[in-house]
């Protein structure tokens, strides 16, 4: 925050191009003591080749010790500290499928769920419903109307789904309605604050016109809600850096962190690391910032498929002559947190990071990318929100402070 | 500060037995250049199995540069930044010798001095007496009574005693009555603040009365004051991180240091490494957290002895499987700050760590416990305040940020 004052009055422009590309999830553990981690197994001559040419580090993305949710470690590599800017689940959902989120709307997140008769809840995700089966649902609820405030609803995948209420006097500090487990029933919403008491009683309301329009649905007969919140207001990337910024994801989450900061998402076809480089290709000489992302490492490492991480680590660097034919003047290739498979679980432990700008990076005496190199590189361990301002600065576009 | 919060709200329980063995002043200097630092000379096999299977690092204890009190510094790797918690020596010293300081006392750390007939002090530490002789000398001072107030003292150790003023209307802020020189009288206490007079006063009033008292004693007949200061109302440890935390500890100033953070002081027979691992032993299933300090490297540090550091450092290795055979999910091995033997004092220069938790450590390429290993370890160099959070990020203790 205070930082990106200085960010903001020292920024210069220039035509310099920079990639960031996030592998999910790609710190990682070894299997078995004195064994190597998946970044380290994986064959990538590529990345290795940039280690070489370039220089590596560690980023922390939340504070040492402290495991990140994919929200908040985004928001850190894009350089806002996350104990600093809160942003709530329903407005990261909402903002990821395209659904605005201004000022005094109250954005939530959707699972839809099977209850039984008594009410109480047997399946948290309705049986995992497809989201061919979940759109004719949803839709159902399109119909719903209540007095003096609109809601609109919108699929993000399968069984979850955004849920954006607008109107006045909305406050969005409520508790969530998941109760997180089975066997007993949605909880209701309530207030945490007398501020918040109108739009948790309009959104008890809605959830009982909803639950009523679902009666007879077999699996998504109700929903949870949780990650009320609202339009955070956060700084914008153009205002701070001085950057046109592109997001190139595939999944919704990432694609509204981006559209928070003040990227410009962007649509295109395929999910593949070489789709998501061609789409990079195609729109290189309308922006200043690429933000790529890769989601299947951490999906990987979540499954404990130590192997699969690999591969999808192994199928990045490959298609990564893409990216370079590009000629990136920086390129950091990172992670938003560690998803070890061994843990199946995001983790603590630090990013490994790698920086490369043939023309300002000091190189240092590291050949390969993984976390013991990293570890031991010249870019030293250091906060996710550094890193940022490192790429400005290995791209020239930031002004000497002071004379 | 801030942090707390998040510790606060992050920290969950479970199983898991956590240890900082702290080996006070542990970091170190070679003798001559080139040479080894006393940890790196010293024989320590388990140690060095433990580097090989964890991770190294380098903590910094106050801030870059700066050489810590031992006071300060172990707020810090508790977790507290010593320039945000200001806890004056008056509270340390009492709270060591189980005097409870509560907020509205004023307590000071107080030195037996001589004075000469002129009133100068001809020895600031009145020939440093035994305890033995320290002992009915304090007690001719408990006979004193002042209007409004009552004061407590205890003997720390030889020539230092803790007294505490306990009263309506007392306030800390005061300079010390130590001129930190020969040659010249014990100074007056003097107010900061008109809120801290009457405590001034009083103060001045308690010691003309022991002056008196002590007036024909040929060594201890005067005395010099310092450090007032009153509760800190520090955090709690419990509140903070979810901790029932234990202290082991010989000395009076970590007992007090530990009692001020909340954690639950111990009593146990010996004063060598196996004895307070005994200890730990014998608490095992009724604390989460044991802070185990080792005194005698700091003392040997400071003798200049470098020989004899080698030779503490060495005999808490030996004693290290009574403490492994604990099976500690985590255990960090660190220093509360660095006295080379070469230096005789406190140093500036970061401190050795080790970070050994089987289950969830990312291991380094380090192989041996040793400054220069540390300054290459996989942990980095970080503030000491950051070893809380990680050895409970290690420990499967905090609940992930955000979603």
């Amino acid at each position: 925050m205070a930082d990106f004052k200085w960010m903001e009055e020292l920024h210069q422009k220039n035509g310099t191009k920079m990639v960031l590309l996030v592998m999910d999830g790609l710190g990682g553990l070894p299997m078995t003591p004195g064994g190597p981690t998946e970044l380290e197994a994986a064959n990538t001559p590529h990345m290795d080749r940039l280690a070489k040419e370039g220089a590596l580090g560690q980023t922390v993305p939340i504070r040492r010790g402290i495991t990140p949710g994919s929200g908040p470690a985004h928001l850190a590599l894009f350089g806002y500290d996350p104990l600093h800017y809160d942003v709530g689940r329903g407005v990261l959902e909402a903002s990821g499928v395209g659904v605005h989120v201004h000022k005094g709307d109250v954005a939530a997140r959707g699972n839809f769920c099977t209850v039984d008769a008594d009410g109480n809840i047997t399946d948290r995700r309705a049986g995992r419903i497809s989201s061919e089966e979940a759109m004719p649902i949803l839709e159902k609820l399109k119909h719903i109307s209540l007095p003096g405030v609109s809601v609109e609803t919108k699929l993000v995948r399968e069984y979850r789904f955004a849920v954006v209420m607008r109107g006045d006097g909305l406050e969005s500090d409520m508790d969530d309605t998941d109760p997180q487990k089975t066997g007993v029933p949605p909880l209701p919403a309530v207030a945490n604050q007398p501020g918040s008491a109108r739009a948790a009683e309009l959104y008890n309301q809605w959830i009982q016109l909803a639950r009523e329009a679902l009666k007879d649905e077999p699996k998504a007969n109700a929903m949870t809600l949780r990650g009320f919140s609202t339009d955070p207001a956060l700084p914008q990337f153009p205002d701070i850096y001085g950057l046109r910024a592109a997001c190139i994801a595939v999944y919704p989450m990432y694609r509204g962190v981006s559209h928070l900061v003040g990227m410009e998402v962007q649509g295109f076809s395929g999910e593949h690391p070489e789709d998501e480089f061609a789409a990079a290709a195609r729109l290189w000489d309308e922006f200043d910032f690429f933000f790529i992302h890769i989601k299947k490492t951490d999906s990987k490492g979540e499954d404990g498929d130590f192997d699969g991480k690999v591969s999808i680590i192994e199928s990045v660097d490959q298609a990564l002559p893409d990216l370079l034919a590009l000629k990136p003047d920086v390129l950091a290739i990172t992670g938003d947190h560690s998803t070890p498979a061994r843990m199946k679980s995001h983790s603590f432990h630090p990013v490994p990071t790698l920086m490369w700008a043939p023309a300002t990076v000091r190189e240092d005496t590291q050949t390969i990318f993984g976390e013991r190199a990293c570890a031991q590189g010249g870019l030293g361990t250091f906060p996710a929100t550094d890193l940022l301002p490192m790429m400005l600065g290995h791209a020239n576009r930031l002004a000497k402070f002071g004379a």
